[in-house]
């Protein structure tokens, strides 16, 4: 089968791999129909060493079950699934608090260790816990937001939570990506009153419009929190939701937060440490978030996705072949494309 | 009046200054019946460069209204007062919210601005809002644990609270100073089921078994980690109360937070920066904390004072006249005391 291997930064090929197959009894293995490139796939394509044999990259999937193992009973061959982007075994004690990143058996798919999704095929360990089941055919025309469900859609609303947005809340998106656009809708979701979006690139400042921010701040570090706080009354937002994941991200983010309020990290941190002391000590500012649990919030999510309440699939602006994914990783890495469909 | 001053790092006298006094129409000016030294009070001893003129410490206190400005409304002569580490007007946005550590107009108790309690008398800015009248005579035999109201006792809840401290949750307390002890009577009176105190003095660790320690952990870093671990099955607490405000205070409390958990610190930060990647990332652990709103959490824990439910008046070991105020600061920074009472 053709599979995308990224073999060090820059270096994305598509290649001929030995076919996906069922190897472990808890397994399914799934045929891809919709796939996705995502924000976090360009940090390996900016930074990667040189790996052996490749990394077989993609986390995000809708697809069709065309096998399983003797263990799993919940799956059925040809059933419409969405594969998040981390596996899970959905009974362990982490799984049962829903928090399936940390799942015992659990891992994430796109490594050197487990195959990626952006492939004709996937194995899927863990597959009666991981796989959530749709209720529709694989060409319905909401796919590219079911899609979303796999990873950018559930990561927003994480950081939202995280950042405990409310009723009636302030709330600030740092970044422009599908996740923050995706946390735009989150967070106009959960009811906040106020949604300033912090990026720069007009098509995605307009499509975060769309979804509800109803500010939008262009400037960058000082200036950037200086703006904030001047739409904010002076106060800064009760909820920052950091959807970058660069030392600049944060530190904003930690800049514009209200005292009281709580800054939700999704953005995977390309930085060591969180300011500590002034003003996110005396502020009593929580931080918390981190690789979201998107298979607890598929439940909760997909009747609006269903009934059109939110369209988080408006994040594409492209959708390619297997063979155009190098291209896709380029046109993404230079902002040319906000989200990559990959159909295989 | 008498009067605690310090000059520098190891400086503490005892002086004459000029008596206190209503300046503001919103102040009222306390008799101090009761102060204390605070853990707090003991980096200043440690690090404080040379003040001109001196600082006037002390900010936890229990008092006898002497006199009131004339904008002050809820407060008369005579009253019995606790007075909370920070002066907040009661009003304003944070006030309401519960979070008067950050009122517009409030500060701190014992600062450079701000004369503090460690004194015949002080004067309380923001009277109305700042001080609580308590229902009992001023040499109530109670009067140890109301004491703590001002400062250690709401302190310790913050942390507990701040850390998600709930009915049977694991937690643990680092730092076996008056906070940390404080801190474990909050997490009992929470509901945790388990309480690993990180201490390593035997007459504190005594105190946090009698409070409800259920473990006591007294290695250090990396060691101190994997028996935290240990004792919890390897997963780690769901909650950290960090009360100490040390680097490696910081760490061990990532390095011991479950996935999905949460520290709550306390300690003053004598750190730069909060470990942000693996594993507090990955994990997706949740930090936050700051000075408590001691004021906020008054009339929660008072009841449970009066009627006994909990006693953090223990915590005291020692009681001074105002002359020994400088030895009780020996005492303390010496692990001598765990917290020493003044009576002026």
């Amino acid at each position: 089968m053709r599979a995308t291997v990224m073999y060090r930064a820059g270096d994305v090929r598509i290649e001929n791999v030995p076919d996906a197959t069922v190897v472990n009894p808890t397994d399914a293995l799934v045929r891809v129909t919709r796939a996705c490139i995502c924000g976090s796939d360009l940090w390996p394509y900016k930074e990667m060493g040189p790996v052996e044999g490749g990394r077989r990259m993609g986390h995000e999937a809708v697809g069709i079950v065309e096998a399983v193992g003797a263990a799993v009973r919940t799956l059925k061959v040809g059933a419409v699934v969405v594969m998040p982007f981390a596996y899970s075994d959905g009974t362990c004690a982490f799984c049962r608090e829903h928090l399936q990143t940390s799942c015992v058996h659990g891992g994430f798919f796109g490594t050197v260790d487990v195959a990626g999704a952006q492939a004709e095929a996937v194995r899927v360990p863990q597959a009666d816990g991981t796989l959530f089941v749709l209720p529709v055919g694989e060409d319905h025309a909401l796919m590219p937001s079911l899609l979303t469900l796999s990873d950018v859609m559930g990561t927003g609303h994480h950081a939202a939570l995280t950042a405990r947005v409310g009723r009636g809340k302030k709330a600030a998106v740092i970044g422009d990506g599908a996740v923050g656009l995706c946390g735009v809708i989150a967070a106009k979701r959960l009811g906040a009153e106020q949604i300033v979006m912090l990026g720069r690139h007009p098509d995605r400042i307009a499509l975060a419009r769309a979804f509800g921010a109803t500010d939008v701040v262009s400037e960058r570090g000082d200036d950037a929190v200086a703006r904030v706080r001047e739409l904010t009354g002076g106060a800064g937002v009760h909820s920052v939701l950091e959807c970058v994941g660069t030392d600049q991200a944060m530190l904003a983010a930690i800049g514009i937060v209200r005292a009281g309020g709580a800054v939700g990290r999704v953005g995977v941190p390309h930085y060591d440490a969180i300011p500590a002391s002034t003003p996110a000590f005396y502020n009593n500012v929580t931080v918390g978030g981190g690789p979201a649990p998107v298979r607890a919030y598929i439940e909760e999510l997909l009747p609006d996705v269903l009934e059109g309440r939110i369209e988080p699939g408006r994040v594409f602006d492209r959708v390619i072949g297997l063979d155009e994914v190098p291209d896709g990783y380029r046109a993404m890495d230079e902002r040319r494309a906000i989200k990559v469909m990959v159909k295989p």
